[in-house]
Formats: C-alpha cells, structure tokens, sequence
C-alpha cells in the first residue's frame, strides 16, 4: 500500500446508519488521512435498489457492511473477506449467528473483521476486551446492551406509565421500532450478550446459548413497590465464567441504589468487565444512533487502515487559552450585621456575575454567606472577588470553588 | 518473527508495579500465547542495585519502564527506541515531560511506544482517544484521575474530617506516599492531563500549558454548606477545545448530584470524553493499585507482539450452564386475612430461601406483599414460587423479578 493511495472503501446499505457514516466519513477525511496516512474514498454505496454488489467488492479494499439482518449480509461479508477486504460491519444478529463461519473465513484470507458498533454503540467494549484485556482472566462482562428498553424502564419508573405507554413514547421519540418485539423481548440483548461472552471467555457462543426474558411482563407497581427498598429495575445482560462453565443471561433485574449501574437512565447502555486483575472498568455511552453508530464504524475503519498502534504525531499547533468561563461556589465568613449581603450582591451586580444560590448562617457575631454563581468570565469572578476581600466586615479570607453547572441526562 | 520463537520482554525497575507486572506475565503467559501466537520470555529485571541496562536491552525485543521519574527513565527509553526496541511504560511524567522527544524518536525507528497504564489506571482512555476515536473531532475531555485526592474529598465529605487527618488515613490505607505534594497539588493529575490532551486534540502540550490548584485548601466547611445545594466536590481534570484554542486545568470543582461523575468515590478514577459525533464516553475504574497498573501495561504488550487487531479464535470450549444463583423480589397479591405471611414464609423456609425485606400493604379484600430474598440457587427460588402459586389466596398470578445483590465501592 502506498501511502499516496486512496482506501478504497465499499458500502452495503444506505439506511439511517448508512447514510450517517457517508457523511461522517466525508466530513473526517482529513483526520483519517491525518490519523493514517490515506484518505478514505467511497467507491459505491449499495442500496435496496441500486447499485451493483459485484462492481462495489471489486472496486474496494474495506467493506462496511450496514445493510442490518442476516440476509443477504451474510453472503456478502462471506464474499468480501473470501476475496480478501477487510469487513467493518454494526451487525449484531449477523457476528452472534454466524460467527464461527465469518471469524473462520478472515482468518484464512489474513483480513480483519471489526464489528465494535455491533454492541453497546459508542461504548468501545469490544476493543476493550478483545485488545486492552485480551491476555487477562476476564470472569463477568455485564450491563445494560439495550437502549429501548432502559428508556421504557426508566420512563415507567418516572412517571408510573404502563410498559404499553412508554413503549408507545419510546416509538414516537424514536428509541423504538414500530415492531418492538426483538428489543422488549430481550433477543437483541441476546444477541449482544452472546458476542460479549464470546470475545471475553474466547470459547464459541450462539444465540441457542443465552437464556433471555424481555420486560414486557413489568408492572408499574413492581417500580413502585421496589423503589420503598432501594430497587432501580434494567434490562440486564451477564455473561459469567465459572471454573469450566460460563453462563450467559438476559433478564429484568433490580439493582440497589449504590450499583454502578443503577444510574445509568435513557436510552443510555453501560457495561462492566471484572477481572481479579483489573478489579472492574465501567464504560457507559449513547446506545445507539445514526451519527454514534457510524462514529464507531469510523473508528473500526481508521485501526485497519492504521495498522500497529499509531505512535502520535502532531497535527497542527493549538494556542493555550486561559480565558474562560466558570461558575463559583463562594464561601465568606462575615461580621452578622445588616446591609452585608447587599454590598455582596452590589460587588458581584457591578462586575456582572449573577447569582444562583445564597444560604446565610448566622454564628453570634460571625455569620457564614455561602453562594453559588452562575457561569460567567473567570476574570470577572475574580475581579469582584479581588474587591470583597478589601470589605471590612470579612473576618476571613474568601474561599472559592469552581462549580461544573451543566446538566446531563 | 517467527510464531514459534518467545517474545523477549526487558523490565526495567522492580517496585510494586515492576514486581506486580513480571507475576501477572508469568501467570498470563498461555493468554499472551493464545492471544499473539508468542509466549512471553523475561530476559532481565533491572533494580537499582542489580542488573546491567545494556545487557537487557541487547536481550530484548519489548522494553517495559516501570522505574518511575524522567532520570534515567528518559535515557534508557531514548536508548531503547533509538535501538529499535518497542516500548511500553506506565510512567507519566515522562511522557507529560519528554513526550515530543519520545514520539519522535519511535516515529524515526519505526517501533511502538505504548503507555495506557500512565494515565486512570485499569480505564483504557489512552487506547480509546488514540484508536477508536483517532479520526474524531474530540471536543472535551474530563474526569477524575488522581485516586488520592479522589480519596481524601470522599472521606472529607463522608465523615467530616478535615483535610490533614483524611490525608493521614489515606496514607494508612497506601492510598497516599509519604511525599504527598505531587498528588494533593495538583502536578500529578496536570501530567495526566497534558497527556491526555495532546492525545485528543493532536497538539504538542507540556505541563507548562496545565493550569493546576490542588485541594489543600479545601475546608469541611466547604464540603458541608455544598452538601445543602446538592454539590459535590471533585479535583477535576478538564481540557477543551476552543475553535483554534485549547485549555487544560486541574482544580478543585462543585458537581450537582446528577452529573456523571458525581458518584464516583474513593481511590477511584473516571474519565468523560465528548463529541459531537459520540456526545461522550465514560469510564470509570480503579486509579491504581500493583495488579491493575501491571494489567494496564500487559494489554499494551500484547497489542505490540499481536500487531493488527486480533480476529476471534476460540481458545477452548466451555460448557454453558444455567444452575445459578439469584436473589429475587417476589410480588404477591392475596387476600387480606391471618395467615398469608406465616404460609407463604413456610414454603420458602421449606425450599432454604432467605427473606431479606417484606412489606405488606393492605387494599380493602386484597393485599400486596413484596418481598425480597437473599441470593439463593434459582432453582430452589422456583420450586418455591411453583408451590406459592397453588396457595388459594393468591388472587393474581405471582411475579418475581431478579435482584443483584451485590455491592459496590
């Protein structure tokens, strides 16, 4: 390969993943080029009815696959790493049935086969465990695999909906199909859990492997009930190592408040490796999407371009900045009179920061004024903080935090 | 390289992580094996007193820092990149420090240099920003990654002691060195972050660039008044990308309960990185630790010797089971009269199942009862259930759902 050419790059299906990842990659190719020394080229997109599947696999050097199912996928992957490309697909039910025959056929022609966005969307747990944790004694990988059903969980949890309406709000927001049943059924997870157990325990898995229940027979009142001890309900996926057995299992499942997992809401998925060595690593991310999916289809393309591990290499040369904004916990300890919070207020008022939250404690003759800033201008903070330390009524230095105000899902 | 020939790895230094790293590749060398095709070989350990630098390079084909410092760290790295040899070292000022020297001289002698276990111990953020999301616009990346600090700010807030003693508790447990300034400073996790930073944002950046404070100050003052606006405290790491600007600080930050990181306590590290095209990723895991510091730097290792991203081959074949043991929660409506507990906790002492909480809520005619047991084999749980089901004052089909009982840090 020389460094000038071109990737060719070959693509099945032009759904929303598919459509997604041609601009992603058209978007970044500069920075596949700046990652690997070639600039991505997309020779053909094969849509239901268009193109030429031939043409696209002659013409290309990766295939990504996004075409979703078994039929035709199956075929064509099979044809593309038999012919030698390298495959990167998201197809989850495609590498948990028919694993054994696609791992088989890329070993014998030298290719690699990537499928990071088959499982858990952005989260990277494939690579994690099939490259960072590939010499270690993994025992469990768990977690929550399936946005769909997290968010019908946590919308039933928070409003006290019945499955049926929050699978209806999940089907207008998008989250879930209008044929739900693979999701809610917990065959999705499934297929997910079985890959997962695969990679981690390195022993064949097929989906016939996994013991699986969906969430469709969950009561509003279970939520209820189980809240008053503690009890968050998910969708769990566990994939277990036991001396020579493994199990490998999906079902709805209650979690005490303290687990890391209990605050993972939405249509968020989140997966735990435990291993003696590495005590646990917990990865949580958007479960799905067009643009996340692509974005980890995009990832899978730049390492088989890449090759070994890039050494890094600047790319341009940013300036440091350290004008920005922050918002402010601020603590002063004041004489307790009358007309201190207002000079507070005034100093802050002039300076244009602006205030989200005061508590004041009296003490006797101190008093404690604890306020909370929103964001502005650190160098404003700062100004009007420079001036309530020359006020005669502190009776100790101001002490102030930075607060992080944004809110996450 | 021959498949059959071991793969020689030079160790240089012999402390905690030195020692930790040499029993964890021993005891993993048929993984490393199965995974690469090469069984790992250590030529030699140098220790301060024992050892010659020249004689294990000459012997090595990977070289492993694990001393610590930049000197003789930096000369011996230098030396073994310019000499051909693939590095891995989990030593993070010498890469915040030496880092456009290092890439440099790797790039030139066309090896690897490899350092996952420099920064947030067991989380692979190093492989993640530098693969998976190597062609994606990375537009912040934050977290917590200093275990030490992470520790103190958790007890400070959990028990109300003051500064000092939680340091001297946190030196007990080995969480905190006798010379604790590099950590509770700041330096420590600014040298994380410069690294990070240039990783993610393909920008030279030395630890001149970091703004940093440390967490001496703090007062459980401060983590007491916060408590009542629902803050909690944390040494935060941030660096930004601006438009043609980056910023990269370390200080002392507020979070409002709902945030991501909030819940993550003691020794603990995790790490946030955002995009527009992944919105984030988050990982958490332990910050450090022997055993996790040397898994870090053996998955480094064998991604050298396993060279392009491995294809799954099954290593064995392991027997699936499905005889486990649970916890369950039971939901159980029945008619509201004398008896109903004593029967149905007379069919679960039968089957040896252990009630762990119940409440009864009378309704008119009916009641509900929920309970909630102690893990017990599966089976047991459903023979149990099969006979409660016959009970003639059920008025509803009984409804269990799995509970994880388990605790976590």
């Amino acid at each position: 390969m020389s460094a000038a050419q071109p990737v060719r790059v070959g693509v099945l299906g032009r759904g929303t993943v598919g459509t997604a990842f041609v601009e992603l990659l058209t978007a970044r190719a500069g920075a596949v080029e700046a990652a690997t020394g070639r600039r991505p080229e997309v020779v053909g997109v094969l849509r239901r009815s268009e193109g030429d599947f031939e043409e696209i696999l002659a013409g290309s050097e990766i295939v990504v696959e996004l075409i979703g199912g078994t039929d035709p996928a199956r075929d064509y992957v099979l044809r593309a790493l038999r012919d030698g490309r390298h495959v990167v697909t998201a197809n989850k039910q495609l590498i948990a049935q028919h694993g054994d025959e696609l791992f088989e056929a890329a070993r014998r022609a030298g290719v690699q086969l990537r499928f990071e966005a088959a499982v858990a969307g952005v989260i990277p747990v494939i690579r994690v465990i099939q490259e960072s944790l590939s010499a270690t004694e993994i025992t469990r990988v768990f977690g929550i695999v399936n946005g769909t059903t997290n968010y019908i969980l946590t919308e039933m949890a928070r409003t006290g909906a019945s499955y049926e309406d929050a699978l209806a709000r999940a089907q207008e927001l998008g989250y879930a199909e209008a044929d739900p049943s693979d999701d809610v059924g917990g065959a999705d997870a499934a297929a997910k859990m079985a890959i997962l157990a695969r990679l981690a325990f390195h022993t064949p898995v097929g989906l016939g492997d996994v013991a699986f229940e969906g969430i469709e027979a969950i009561q509003p009142d279970d939520l209820a009930y189980a809240k008053q001890f503690g009890l968050s309900l998910k969708l769990l996926g566990v994939a277990e190592h036991h001396d020579n057995e493994i199990s490998v299992r999906v079902f709805p499942c209650f979690l005490y408040s303290g687990h890391p997992l209990a605050p993972v809401g939405g249509p968020f998925n989140a997966v735990m490796v435990e291993s003696p060595s590495i005590t646990e690593i917990t990865m949580s991310g958007p479960g799905a999407g067009g643009t996340e999916t692509a974005s980890a289809v995009l990832g899978d393309l730049v390492s088989i371009v890449a090759g070994d591990a890039p050494v890094h290499a600047p790319r341009e040369r940013l300036e440091v900045t350290r004008d920005l904004d922050s918002a402010f916990y601020l603590h002063l300890e004041v004489a307790d009179r009358p007309g201190v919070l207002a000079q507070v207020a005034d100093v802050l008022g002039r300076n244009e920061v602006s205030v989200r939250s005061v508590v004041q404690w009296g003490m006797g003759e101190d008093a404690r004024l604890v306020m909370v800033m929103h964001q502005c201008a650190e160098r404003r903070f700062y100004s009007a903080l420079d001036e309530i330390a020359t006020l005669d009524f502190l009776r100790a230095e101001p002490r102030a935090i930075r607060v992080i105000e944004e809110e996450f899902v």
